[in-house]
């Protein structure tokens, strides 16, 4: 029997209502599942914990999530409270950075019973690698002057390391799906960074020769996505481009609520963080209307991480069934609310 | 009589397609309504005069086109002849940066007789207003190192100077339409420069209470274009959130083939500069199907711009009268060539 330790962050808003609606679905599917077991702990880092400890967790935070198999995370963000770049930094964002979670992997494709808002979405199933590690964001900036002449730098880094790393990353993925990597530039307007990331591409995909390539302006993809998302199959993306894409990607779905997301350790030297694309949400936080299936696929590719992909395709079949028949969140056009969901896939989860 | 001298360069691609249509129809324009006249000279600055060349325009090319009233832009940009960071520096972001076109102007709405991609877009109509001269498109950066230790670092440089002035822009302009400005932000992921812009646009909002405002997440804001652009009126961006944005509010129109853009320089200094959204779109060019719909209806910008309202508005009748007919090109659903829709309209205008 697998046994692994989850450290469980709802962090803020609805993160706290379908953190909990996941964590219960997970539990449902070890008990009947076998083979696999979880033990959850739950942390209550959040900009909350912000307003009384000032910080966002505690000095020894990441010396306690290192001792777990994985960090099971809702969403970080609370401006009302915390400015955004204050709590971002010093929770998800750190985590990503300081245990070298690399890669973001973001699967999008057309579910059952979710409409999407395009009229002719054919199916369409991708997946955005994104470098979760450098690129765009970074601390490395500043302000110079005040008043009339103020100014504010803010320097995206990339190295080949890391660009070649997610870019393989994607060709890996590729093989196993339908062999066709297309890549998120710039190099028309971004004048340094990405007439590089270019270059490295070019490079890698010489190692790839079975792979289909083609390269598209980030503005012409996030048309494309639009336009005709069904057309693509692993996009890779810096972090910046990854981070927009993937929110299109969810809205094209139907929702950025369903949108599920895994930030990858690719040398296993610390866990991996899984965590929907979905943000906190303020404005619909506390009403119990969150939609939970972003929540729980991210569940799914934790499973999936852990090898137990018959577990991850079983949750995703049910979860599907679950929202075909209607038992759905408003921002899919249900009328259910968050546990209603959770429920009813507990409970085919228990009838199967 | 008001006389206009118009520099025309049609650039690349499609450039050379939907230009020569667009000066078609403005002549006529011009015959038909009376009260002023173009003088239109063409200029033929491009990727192949590099490759003639071995530069994208003459050295004394800005001091010729200093001279003129504005000028009309196609797309720049053969990837296959001229890499595109050398071809877009070389002459459009030139001629943005010298000529202090600071503002980038960029309409969107539902047309008749286009469909949207979208089954709800609600008849949705909005201004993208684009900081066009610094942020994330700069030169400074560069390389360090070789081999596997290689990696490439580039600047954005957003002055308050800079971006006071593309929001004071779009807050004017606001004040014109529906009075809502939103804000596309990224103030959780980008450190430096992302939580100053909201820190001006705090400052600016001052000046214009009657103007309601909102901020997003330009990963947010990307999805909510996909799934309610009904509800923004005006939306001010840096440099690469209006330029994605924009590419796809004119996905959602319908095609990016129809969108218009206005480069505008605010102190009189020098020309402006029309140029539509779309790029040179080497995979469609030479085949006389190219939508001249974005460059004519960025005709009618120009016109606006020397004050001519009642023109532009019969031009974008006469436009939209002629695509809801279903005189139009492929990319929107029509089966007529580039010509067929810029003579129809110089047709109708002549009637009128
Ligand atoms: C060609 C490119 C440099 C340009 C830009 O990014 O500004 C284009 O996409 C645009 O939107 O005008
Ligand atoms: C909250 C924010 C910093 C984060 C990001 O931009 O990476 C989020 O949008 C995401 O996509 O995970």
């Amino acid at each position: 029997m697998d046994v692994y330790t989850i450290a469980v962050i709802p962090g803020d808003g609805i993160g706290r209502e379908v953190v909990p609606a996941a964590v219960e679905v997970l539990k449902v599917l070890a008990e009947v599942h076998g083979g696999f077991h979880f033990k959850f702990q739950e942390f209550p880092w959040s900009c909350d914990y912000y307003a009384e400890h000032g910080e966002m967790m505690p000095a020894d935070g990441l010396d306690i999530l290192k001792g777990f198999d994985a960090i099971f995370l809702g969403a970080v963000g609370n401006p009302g409270l915390v400015p955004d770049h204050i709590s971002l930094w010093g929770l998800l964002l750190k985590i990503r950075r300081e245990f070298e979670q690399v890669i973001n992997v973001r699967p999008a494709k057309a579910l059952k019973g979710v409409a999407s808002p395009l009229t002719d979405p054919q199916g369409f199933d991708l997946v955005v690698v994104r470098e979760n590690s450098e690129g765009e964001y970074s601390e490395i900036g500043g302000r110079l002057h005040r008043g009339d002449d103020e100014m504010a730098i803010q320097a995206a880094v990339f190295t080949r390391k890391g660009t070649e790393r997610v870019m393989r990353y994607a060709f890996e993925l590729a093989r196993t799906r339908r062999k066709h990597v297309t890549s998120a530039t710039k190099s028309n307007g971004i004048y340094h960074t990405m007439p590089f990331w270019d270059e490295v591409f070019k490079d890698v995909q010489r190692d790839y020769r079975d792979v289909r390539v083609d390269s598209y302006h980030i503005d012409a993809l996030a048309a494309q996505f639009v336009a005709r998302p069904y057309v693509f199959d692993v996009v890779v993306a810096s972090n910046l481009f990854g981070d927009i894409l993937t929110d299109i990607s969810g809205a094209v779905m139907g929702s950025i609520g369903i949108a599920p997301a895994a930030n990858i350790n690719v040398n296993g030297r610390y866990p991996s963080m899984f965590e929907p694309v979905h943000g906190s949400a303020p404005d619909i936080a506390g009403r119990g209307i969150a939609n939970p299936i972003g929540q729980i696929w991210t569940g799914a590719l934790m499973l999936e991480h852990f090898g137990h992909r018959d577990a991850a395709q079983e949750l995703l079949q049910v979860m599907e069934d679950v929202t075909a028949e209607g038992i759905k969140t408003p921002d899919i056009g249900g009328h259910s609310g968050t546990r209603d969901v959770s429920d009813e896939i507990c409970r085919r989860l228990r009838r199967r």
